[in-house]
């Protein structure tokens, strides 16, 4: 389904949005702060959905109906959330579990939609598969690493179909107790696999590493730091980089100063954006954390303008997925919460900020920040919002537009799990 | 030294301001906050500051000069916080560091500058002393226990003439090996020990245990968390309550749902408001983990709602210092970012909140909590800072007028290291 | 199947294990070591074994064949574990999981396995129920409480026909996002279940509460920890105590530190033993922190003696799952593995300990715990179990004896899903 | 003080070592273990002794007398530990703390003591130095910077005098509070400052990297983990390396996997020996995780014998100094920890290991490692002292010789303080 025109042109401005927004201009009216750029910013800034957010996977207790039955229809869901944030204009498909049936019609669908084939995912934890146990790249088996190689360079070739440049590698490869697993020569297989994954793939993509520290295995994992990922990823070469999965880090970890030396050595690859509290717990972004979140942004942004890596070389996903309702509407929260991290970040006073890191003044560093940090941005980033044509209150929109209810009778009331 | 009526007339308010609140008022008009009540609630709300702060203790790395060279300077320090924020009519002070010479001198100049005299606090890591190594209350021998708790007697004493009404009990007690310290033994004497001092203390006093996984003893402290104090408290008897210091947990602690289950019971003594990355970093309160803050003050807001603890029962002190800098500029920051995460609690439509949880809407719950913290509250606390006679900028007028130069000028530029 | 006698007799001493023990009777001929009482205290020291370990739950990734398909051969596989271990002589049952179908017959079979029916579980996340997804007996919904309270009564009914004196309740209850549930109430109803609960209980019942800090819920559990675990035991009577899983605490817990709290308070139930290195990893106990385990026995060891709790008023039980090959082999290997941290306990010289601790040598207390952890105890272990009728090699003659393969020939190759 | 020839011959062996030894011998005749060969390696495993562990520096609460006032006393005492242990034949010199005062002097003394000079240490906290605040080497104060780079120069200057040949670098810097200093300005200036302290370094010297999480910065640390060291280290050249502190390591960080992935690289500089609960908390090794000590002797002695990289090439030091009491008693306890701990990880069958590990024979992995670590290998390496010209019982006779009291004779009963 797609929302119509007059759907989307009924919902409008009120005089308090207009108020907001001139209020914040005067605010920052002498920050050396160009709401224009910022503006048009938010709106060329644009996030992938995961197609494995949409559905019903093993983890999902329990959704609302009107799930996508297969890929087509998960695209569907991603058009009707463009088509209300003008913020995600991409899916990035996994394999096996949204193999496409007919590719040309998927394409033509996402051509109509206006979507593109962002990274492709290919998976290493099969539960059925032998290579569950003790690794798939990994796997002291040959014939296992063999099959494992095989199915990444499958998912290379069915994105080269849907015109995706780049694959993401995620391992759940380790063990549970001392002793079980050499961790060298696991690394070692690891290392020889993604060679053989790395130079099938096409000289436009990139390889996305990316790093965890326990879960599911609970003693040890390959690739669990980012120290890990990026001397494989150098090893590699120019075309690999390292993925940061926010919640994929143990406790306490400064998560921005990694972000920042990944920056450091234009190694930075991109982002699964979700929060955590106690492990890979999948929590929607911003939703524990949201601070963390703003901190990142700050860093993403001062290293793109310094120079040590460009904005446009990184890319954003999604990947939260606790959500017991409905996947849209917290898919439409993420949305609006990385943004308002972005926007609020955006709003840093750069280069006072860098005066106070001179003089040493850390109180003054400490309200900079502070000062971006507790603005309301929302009225800016609906401002970008409609002007690229999405709605002013998406989560109102969908809800009015009883969105679900019609994907209900569509699609049928029943659960759909996914092959995975 | 105290700021003229004159100089604090000088900072007036701006259209900015009048419009920035007009806009609030009109974007809650219709989730039935009320706010009148609301900013009666920000004036009431006065947060006690620990003569510890304001000198230079022995963490302290530098700071600038001017600093109190005693406990009336300390209290002229924050007669000055006074005049600035009206957020702190009261001061905790820290017994040996911050011993009156002159009782009758310090009680005037307090009522002077219109400050109460908020907990006491005792010290039980002196490190010269022979009970540092094994513990104070806790020790194992009897006459270290019992200069303990003459100490803690001494100060009771102090605090009757002072016209406190509450004791702060916070031990270093512990050990750092295996074996070194008998658990049971040790919390046996801590008990009887705490005993003594609470059934010395005056009928209308409060006894506030204060509780710390670790540091300065790193494998074992004697009160280690929230159960062990609690547990004490309750055998103490009515009077004894259990402190929340936000930098003494372990990581990942749920904190938030420890204050609710502490109100729960009727327990919750009160906080020592600071944040923490790693350890007892004593950061500013809200530098690190602001939205944690929030949650805290819903639950507190929602406690003293529910009738389960009355919020005029707790009692609430900054323990923040990890600054390197100006203390005063730390503390008018940590009094306005605590009472910028209440504002935004404040703004919670609980109401609605309750009728998500029952109707089980986990998103549109994330969405309420949201709405308010994403709001910018900054209006409404200076709002009630200026109507109670505060300034509009604390920081800004404190830079204006040269405050802190001024110090200097009548104490000097040299530190003054405290007895401690 | 049973291990015939002749079988058992096949396996006997060799003369290594003679000069062994002749070896550690000396080397603590002077350390007032009682071997005889150590070899006696070992022998009673009696470990459950949980039904759900024996099947093939829904973590288990892969398993060999033979496993039990009902309550009836998970105790014929506790029986083959006694005649060879002697160490475990019950089982802990978990309904529904492991419903009995006719009690006569079961428990004429346990009685000629000499099995007792140590503390019945229930459970409180059944994934298919409407109370996985917001609780068990803190669940909003009334009905639902009472359908749980329900639940807990028929495992309480089923445990007095079996002969169990008494139910250890685990809650999954808890939330994944801020303000999607009301920490007060929740605690509230849960209060409330239990309380109905543990007046169904008949009097010479005990009610084992259990505690997790995280997982499956990913914000807040309504019994996060000791703390509230023991505010309830204490609320509703004598007869309910804490129940300790070694895998359920935040990092870097001193979890013997809690042990002897508990014991300070006379409140230990029991313990579930396993390990674990990032969260509930499950995994065998004493695989990744062994020297935690001994520590934790030191406490129990010395809380008897001192006569704060009493060794015979607390339960012992397994609850380790997370291997991937011959639950049998795993469960030998826990056995011995908490055997051997006990008897090292047992050799700790508690009276040169204690003069230590008085005498604050610090260094000489580390090396009275070393001396007996590092001594090889297996002599000792291998000792007990053969005075009591087991076999010198437990692992050993299972696989000799080749149990697993009588074990697939009886019940099949196929794994048997449990229910759960 | 020297021990004389007598008084190290009045100790001896007794028939139960003998016995004992002989009982290990049976016990693994047949797994293919040679134990003279193991006893050879035990002999020539030399560790370090930081200067900086045997005075009384600022961290240490209470101390015996007799404490070294001078590098020489400090040779003097490591010369004792050498004569009780054989396992200490090198001293790694802290500057400026033990500036030596003639050269030649030290340097006969230190011939006559066979004791050779290890890794110099440079510092970075000077306490009282501007660059305390926002670091030595990566001040955004090009003078401080330079400042910091010549102290590294002199402390490789006065090490080439010595005979030393390497430099271990840690660094303090960092920062306490968001948006204080800029990640990656940081970071660069510290690569820049390090590469002209290894292009000053003679090019038969080593530079070792440490990382560190935090403390005594609490929000970032420069060198925070050993990716980032790692990656100094490669950008630098071969000569520098990543130098592994067991505490200074975030929450269930798995050291051993970071150690297997050093040698993976050839990347391993060497240890700081020490152990943690909490944070870096300098407890002696093994004291807290005995286990955790032990598999990293596993990975180092599998790393080595699969040519990954060399036994020779690792350096080892001791750093533990939260002792109270005696610091020659802690080291010799020290000593004997790591000694055990690498005894019993050469007693691992690793061709049984390597079996299970292709056989997936998890449970059995599991027994071969605890086969080997529930041994007790203290005959062995008692053996492998008394052989080397040590004595029996180490502690024993230091208590027995008296030797603290000679000590305090000679050089006085108060403590000296150090410099820093």
């Amino acid at each position: 389904m797609r929302i119509s025109e007059d759907q989307l042109a009924s919902f409008s401005f009120t005089g308090f949005h207009f108020r907001s927004l001139e209020l914040l201009r005067e605010q920052f009216s002498n920050h050396h702060i160009d709401f224009e750029r910022i503006i048009r910013k938010i709106q060329e800034f644009q996030i992938a959905i995961p197609s494995a957010a949409l559905g019903n996977g093993s983890k999902k207790k329990s959704r609302t109906g009107g799930e996508p039955r297969d890929l087509s229809e998960k695209l569907e869901d991603i058009g009707l959330l463009q088509q209300l944030t003008c913020r995600t204009n991409s899916v990035s498909v996994y394999i096996p579990q949204d193999m496409p049936e007919d590719f040309a019609e998927v394409k033509e669908l996402a051509n109509e939609l206006k979507l593109d084939f962002d990274t492709m995912n290919s998976t290493s934890s099969k539960d059925q598969k032998e290579y569950a146990k003790l690794g798939s790249l990994g796997n002291l088996n040959k014939a296992i690493r063999d099959e494992a190689i095989a199915h990444n360079e499958e998912v290379i070739s069915i994105g080269k179909k849907l015109g995706s440049k780049g694959l993401t590698v995620w391992m759940a490869d380790g063990s549970n107790y001392p002793g079980q697993s050499d961790f060298r020569s696991t690394l070692g297989w690891t290392e020889e696999s993604l060679r053989e994954i790395y130079e099938f793939m096409p000289s436009d993509w990139r390889l996305m590493l990316e790093y965890k520290p326990f879960e599911p295995n609970c003693y040890h994992t390959v690739v669990p730091d980012w120290g890990t990922s990026s001397m494989l990823a150098k090893r590699l070469g120019e075309r690999a980089k390292v993925l940061v999965d926010l919640g994929h880090h143990l406790p306490k970890t400064n998560i921005e100063q990694i972000v920042a030396t990944l920056m450091y050595q234009n190694l930075l690859a991109g982002f699964h954006f979700n929060d955590s509290k106690y492990g890979d717990d999948e929590h929607n972004p911003g939703s524990i954390k949201p601070y963390q979140l703003f901190l990142i942004f700050c860093e993403l942004i001062s290293g793109d303008k310094d120079g040590a890596q460009a904005w446009d070389s990184i890319s954003w996903m999604i990947d939260a997925s606790y959500n017991t309702q409905d996947p849209l509407v917290d898919l439409i929260q993420a949305l609006e919460t990385i943004t308002i991290a972005y926007t609020k970040a955006l709003l840093v006073d750069r280069e006072k900020l860098k005066e106070c890191q001179q003089s040493r003044e850390e109180s003054r560093a400490q309200e900079i920040l502070q000062r971006a940090y507790l603005t309301d941005v929302r009225p800016l980033v609906c401002e970008a919002r409609v002007r690229a044509g999405g709605v002013v209150e998406p989560l109102e929109a969908y809800r009015v537009l009883m969105i679900r209810n019609k994907l209900v009778q569509d699609r049928g009331r029943k659960s759909h799990p996914t092959i995975f």
